[in-house]
């Protein structure tokens, strides 16, 4: 999931100009034109890299380059550097703010990502961790990005990605069965129509219908172990895809795993991420020669 | 701080655009057109509402009435009614999410900001509680709204705000005295001058030079002890305001507010604030008459 | 497929201020302010009406009110009225042109799709009658919208809705099986897999492979029916949904839909639609009273 | 009529990113990064090139590079190549689509007016073609300039570009002379002063009260006839220029063009013409060394 | 020329949005909401009105009524009211100086080109004064605009709108001749062709080659009237239009008046305009019932 | 004050699309492609040359280099070059008007400011000369940037930067005392607090009051000066900025500055700037070898 680097850049201009208003007044006032440095934003603890490349474009769209960097995806340890630039001191120091924010907030939402996951696989399960709508608004794009990065899926992008039924659409409908007739005889047949359940009745009656994914919806362990059982009696385990959502934590997630879902879905992934701790530091100071 | 009503419209278009794309399918497909219901958000823990004011512009975008709401600003408890609509249930139900996922983050800021301003406060200490500039990026307008909601002082909006001469500025220019003049000779007399100091000693050298405002930076409290009392012992305290950031948590905090600086900014209310739970229900439902 | 209210308004406004530059001249000059008058938009020869919604809201946006109108999707005779408004004289001729270049584009997409969804009913078919992405650049919501109008399915409206592997996808990669694993091992669980194959034997291939839906390309009727055949001698058929795309025309569209496609998609019905005759005529002009 | 790169830039990306959405997730998953190919784009039918600057610069925005391309408004042979481009694989495959729908449209246009164009160079006649208003919403400058290319005329761009009193002005008006007179007096001395008529004795009247341009709307050969010879006879058809318009195909537009009108224009250049066919071919595939 | 509502209010809300920023502070903190005020915009100077349309619509955009005014185009007295408005104390105060810098630009040039409009009638002249492209950058709408109100004539709007051949065309050319013909062969028939000349001898070649409009640029009156004289010689005068232009002030302008050219335009009238003097005064305070 | 180059870009292409339209059509149809120009921007009159960046930019913008160039904030005579380009003929009369009117203007602004700068240094006093919010809407950044370079101080760029409470808001609230206090405690800390006054006791009062900045309003000098004596007498006037505004001209500004305030501000220096004379000079032509 990536925009092409004209679009990026563009947004990021967008986040640049928010905080930049009429100008960087502070360095233009005390920082000559014509001073050079190196500065490097290291990792002040352990920590999935993300948005390295959004933060690449950043400098670039202010003619400061990016001499190393550390991987999205990548582990870095405290003390390690994410990304090392070179360029005109002014720049560097008025996308400063910018590019920690970016980083922060996306190498938070892939190391919470990427804990998770290693937890399930640790535990030798292959349920898949995945993000949902509750993202910052504004950010879809890149808190998605981050959870891919950490090693997530980002399900639904928007809500025209696929059809997704909730419990607030039954209880205005009053029915999950003609929802999911709808649903399925109307929408494009390029699109999964999945549905939101409370019940293992329901998710049966769900798999019935011909719902690609059932969602157990808030459901106790116990709930997600009928659920499971009553499906595979009716012999509709594998004809759906089973994702799990709704009062998960780093706590209990591994008694849902262990019940062996396709996918595990935790909104606090973007919505509530612990920022990480970066900080940009100046190496070396030189005039321009030019 | 508040843009006016056709310029927050504009801005929230841009949210729900974001989050629907061509279309919500799902709700198109199975809710028929001229159903009407009243919903109600609900807090489902205790929270500061913060959002409130966008998120009724929100539902009026789409053509929901907002019939009552809390306050921004005001307490509520869980089970409480943070906003009740009532409209088309195809626009409430398309707008849901963004709806909450202002809500939840504006007020997870807001009730973060109000629980350390009160701690101060029972404290019986006057030290006000800052945002920085460390919000999400393109969020920086309703992130400071909402720490201003919560009984916090927004800090600088953007670069173009205040002088505010940082560790990296003086590492560049190798020299606070240098920077401090300059900026006093030529910012424009509208801004006050603040600077970043690592010692107590820089402390009172910036004041001498004639800042408005010293940040004491990433000091231990025994540190900003020593600062304030070099101040005081200068007859400095009074010509500067202090304003005390770097390091500081919910545990710490009465610590550094003792020794009465005028101002303690946190990065967490805005980089790291967990959301607050709240969710939309459907309470009752019927065929539009018209 | 509907995007609300506010979002489209922004839209079409885009598509006036395109047609207006800095003014209509020549109506301000000639028509004085104050007058109102009734005027119909009338169909020249049968159609089946697309975008009344989109022209009642251009209406709105400059004071004009929409009195009756035809739905869109039904079918209008030549000399009825698809939209009859009243409002200034001004207003109304300022819009004239943008409304009928918007009716006429989406009127002729919708009838096209109809008259081959028509067909294939009359023949007492159920293959589905699907668009593509080749939509005019800008107008992807307004095409797609036009064929959803006359019956047919949007298939995907972007690159991020599914996963579709083209042929030059597989031209570049080498290897059909390497693409549907990747695709169906990294892709969120939340889209379905689409793969355009160019034989019997590959198509067989893909559905092994776990594809949700396969695209026979550019196949003669006969090579459709090998297709068909083997899919169904290896059990698969049920297993997957046969998209048919390629040089087919309302000539041959039977013989491919005999064979019981799932879909047909053709790329004409937005590339190339003719649009429909339509005009505006004034009915009554008085002065306003006011 | 061309507008600079820059701006050019800007409205092709807009374009594109209408159809990358959140990312061109196929591309992504089974294509790996590195990978150069060269492409051809490449005539499927005889066609007059347009467009094809736009989507040099299209290919320029994602990186890719064009290597030879065919001139816009050259003819191009069925089989011969519109544009070889070189660059990254993921690259040209998630602008494929964009830049094809931009060539389809723009020379589908230009072949449409090349060929009318040369029917009446060919009969030895000298009347112009000319495009109207009737373009799709947002594709005015793109629809515009492939009428140049095939070699017609691009008539006003937008209504501020010349006064053209059309029938609903004078329907309102109630008066030729009235709106000719407020119109030459009143308009800026810069434009040109054009009036549909429906009659020869109206072309007369028009020609008599100073118009600049007088379009004979609607009107069967015999009536243009009937015009122009009244023109000749009160000895003015020198003094103004006539465009045909209404009713022309490219079957009767020589019993027109005879007449000697100094322009014809026809809406369906625009609003209905047929896509060229084209496709992209991979034609080498390597990795990329670096 | 004037575009819709819609698209004014846009504009304005543009303007707005840059005096506001992240919010208007002051007003905020120490003006209750709920007080509402009566106001009145009083000229400090006899002036022509223009821009009360367009002030109208930006208190409109933030709930302000406007309850009377003074019409576009009238002449004010010192100490009359242009407009006086009702509303919320905060959204008055909020907009107050971008409503008074647009009415004391748009003012200030209408009232200096009726200035000169009036001098020329009452010389007894029919010359039209009229601007140039030489307008504030982003303002061409609302420049033109307050010429227009104040009599002028907008002369083209951008460079889309007529052929202007200029001195710097002519100098990379090095021929009048040849940039004459080929602008009349190939500029579509919808526009005039202008050229300016440097002499009477080029004013001559130019009409004979078929100019519609003939600009005497930077010429002495004396040369002006040679020009004129050879026309008439010639018998061209009534063939083509002609434009004075370059060095004419409000001094000398009746000089070039006499000499009966159609148009004199001066580029001060919108580059240099004086603002004029106007304030916004509070009459009435009271708190709102509501 | 200055945003990145990738911010200005996009403002100056916005300025260059205002211009353009569809097209520069004269350019296109007369000048030949491949025509390479050296051209120079010359001072008409002595001026300070302002906007030069800002030019610079847009040249680049369509390819054009600038070769030499006067520094912005240096003092031209009449006959120098301001600014020396060579590029595509094509390209450099496309942006002519363009990088004119914005040069115009800026000069205009900057030379005013820097007379009015050099008169009081040259009558050997130290008070600042500041611009207000009187700009030209949409011109906000580009005029405060003519005023630095001309040595004058921006003051507030938007109603966020600074608390400043105006006669207005005072009319309403009835009463300064209770606006500086409110305004005091509830303010940001990082914002300084202006009031404005109008008569000497209420400079007294604002001063006790602790306003950083007193505005003196529309006083004349012999109120200054009494003000300044009270502030002195209460020994208040160390502790506070005076601004003095509202009535200053270039013929009395001297009798201001004698009285010694920090301050004088002029709306006029933005809102009635006469533009400076200047014009681009082809200089050499040749036909590019590529």
């Amino acid at each position: 999931m990536r925009v092409p680097y004209a679009l990026l850049r563009e947004r990021l201009i967008r986040f640049l100009e928010e905080d930049i208003g009429f100008g960087d007044v502070t360095t233009e006032l005390i920082i000559p034109d014509g001073v050079e440095v190196t500065a490097q934003i290291v990792a002040k603890e352990p920590m999935v890299a993300a948005g390295v490349l959004e933060v690449t474009v950043l400098f670039e769209i202010v003619g400061v380059k990016v001499i190393r960097s550390a991987d999205d995806g990548s582990e870095v340890s405290p003390g390690e550097v994410v990304i090392e630039v070179r360029g005109p001191a002014r720049a560097i120091l008025t996308v400063e703010r910018t590019a920690l924010n970016i980083l922060m907030r996306m190498s938070g939402i892939a190391t919470a990502t990427r804990r998770l996951v290693n937890k399930i696989r640790e535990a030798g399960l292959g349920t898949r961790i995945a993000a949902t709508r509750k993202t910052a608004p504004g950010l879809r794009y890149f808190d998605k990005r981050a959870v891919i990065t950490g090693g997530g899926d980002p399900h639904r992008s928007s809500l025209d990605e696929a059809i997704l039924i909730k419990d607030n659409h039954i209880a205005i409908l009053g029915d999950v069965e003609k929802a999911v007739k709808k649903a399925r005889s109307a929408a494009s047949f390029t699109k999964k129509v999945e549905v939101e359940v409370r019940t293992p009745e329901e998710a049966v009656e769900a798999a019935k219908l011909g719902a690609d994914i059932i969602m157990l919806d808030n459901m106790a362990p116990s709930e997600v172990e009928s659920a499971m059982k009553l499906l595979r009696a009716e012999g509709l385990r594998d004809k759906v895809l089973i994702e799990v959502s709704g009062g998960i934590t780093e706590e209990n997630i591994l008694e849902y795993a262990r019940l062996k879902p396709d996918v595990i879905s935790l909104g606090f992934l973007t919505h509530s991420a612990r920022a990480v701790d970066l900080s940009l530091e100046i190496k070396t100071v030189e005039a321009d020669a030019s």
